[in-house]
């Protein structure tokens, strides 16, 4: 038989936000890959083997599913939220052109609903204007670029998602993050701290920038910066369509 | 009975890519509101009744969405891909802001995938990296305010999804766009024309962005330009999860 290997994303937590192609992609599936905590959202049955790993073994994770993709089996690469958002796809094409000894796979990545937006769903519309997403993980970029881009996405007056803002080995970002935001002049905007969204444990809350702490986040928080123009109605928080 | 009112995304034109949220919602729905392309995605049955409306009504659509649901109606607001982007969720909080009778509808926004996450998926992983993604509609926003973004977004090295690039109604921004990206120094970078991506008629396209040509772009195309490392393996393309 020959091998497929599928990159697909698990939404954000909630089965009810599982697209059906990913559904069917888990059903026909021999192996499943990922960080642990996502392979533990697929179901085990029989013929289906669990190939769970840590953080950080993103390359080694990659390069086994391609090898068990060429020996014939049905591979599924599960990530949280959008494989092509800060997750596995960019990994898996990265082992694929350090193995030039198969060229020639069956691959697809299947979208899924990323972080941002249902943080931004759970809340309103924070992202109805332009916007952008910044990693701010330093693993795999220097600070310096991170720092730049905050600057810049400040100037252009995107909202601004933050993923990964802040985990145990990396305490100090995100505080760091904050102060080149105010710095930037965007003290007075609305920032969205969902945490876990659509699981039993979800919070948010919204606060005005220069009252954000950088305790607020963990590494199961996607943060969301508003534009200048982000306003709140009733509960709910939104960027106006119009801009100037 | 209580009304609600739920805005709700359906994907980018896949059946199997509407969450099971989405499809729960709209098989209780009493009422369906959008532009009319995409109401006709719904299948019509006894109960329900479709509101199939132009596009540029958007204010008045949310309005009379919200008048039905302080009736007790259950009312779906449907948008293609993610409701939040570029979408109707936006415009039906304007039309609450604007609508104090209403203060205590029951709504809720349900979250899809987005046009550029099914291209990206489609031809490999070009948001793999930070990004963002710029609406090239001066509906509703100044054309200065979508070049000093264009030009910003580039000096950060986002990949750059760029929405609604051109239409019979607005030939020649895209143009435009494409001119300063070339004097931003982008030329070099992969430029991606994803059309009706999911569809039967789907087509998906890469170029090097000093070779785009504005025609390349209509209506239903997402422009995906990637970063200064974007690179190509195989049929793929991806951003790599490094950078400088």
């Amino acid at each position: 038989m020959t091998g497929t290997l599928t990159i697909a994303g698990l939404g954000p937590g909630s089965e009810t936000l599982i697209t059906p192609e990913v559904s069917a992609a888990l059903a026909s599936a021999t192996d499943i890959f990922g960080y642990a905590p996502y392979v533990a959202r697929v179901a085990p049955r029989d013929g289906l083997t669990l190939h769970p790993s840590d953080n950080r073994e993103e390359i080694k994770r990659a390069t086994d599913a391609l090898r068990l993709t060429a020996e014939g089996r049905q591979v599924v690469v599960v990530s949280s939220g959008d494989p092509g958002v800060f997750a596995m796809a960019s990994a898996v094409f990265e082992a694929l052109e350090a193995s030039p000894q198969w060229p020639d796979l069956s691959i697809r990545v299947l979208p899924g609903v990323t972080a941002m937006l249902a943080a931004a769903a759970r809340i309103g519309a924070p992202l109805g204007h332009d916007f952008c997403a910044i990693n701010l993980s330093d693993n795999l970029k220097s600070w310096a670029t991170i720092e730049r881009r905050l600057r810049l996405a400040a100037e252009a007056d995107f909202a601004i998602a933050i993923y990964n803002p802040r985990s145990a080995s990396r305490p100090d970002g995100f505080a760091r993050a904050l102060e080149i935001l105010k710095d930037a002049g965007c003290g007075e905007r609305l920032a969205i701290f969902a945490r876990a969204i659509s699981t039993p444990g979800e919070t948010i809350e919204t606060v005005a920038l220069r009252d954000a702490r950088p305790e607020m986040a963990d590494m199961k928080t996607l943060v969301i910066v508003g534009n200048s123009a982000t306003r709140r109605v009733g509960r709910w928080i939104y960027a106006p369509r119009h801009a100037s």
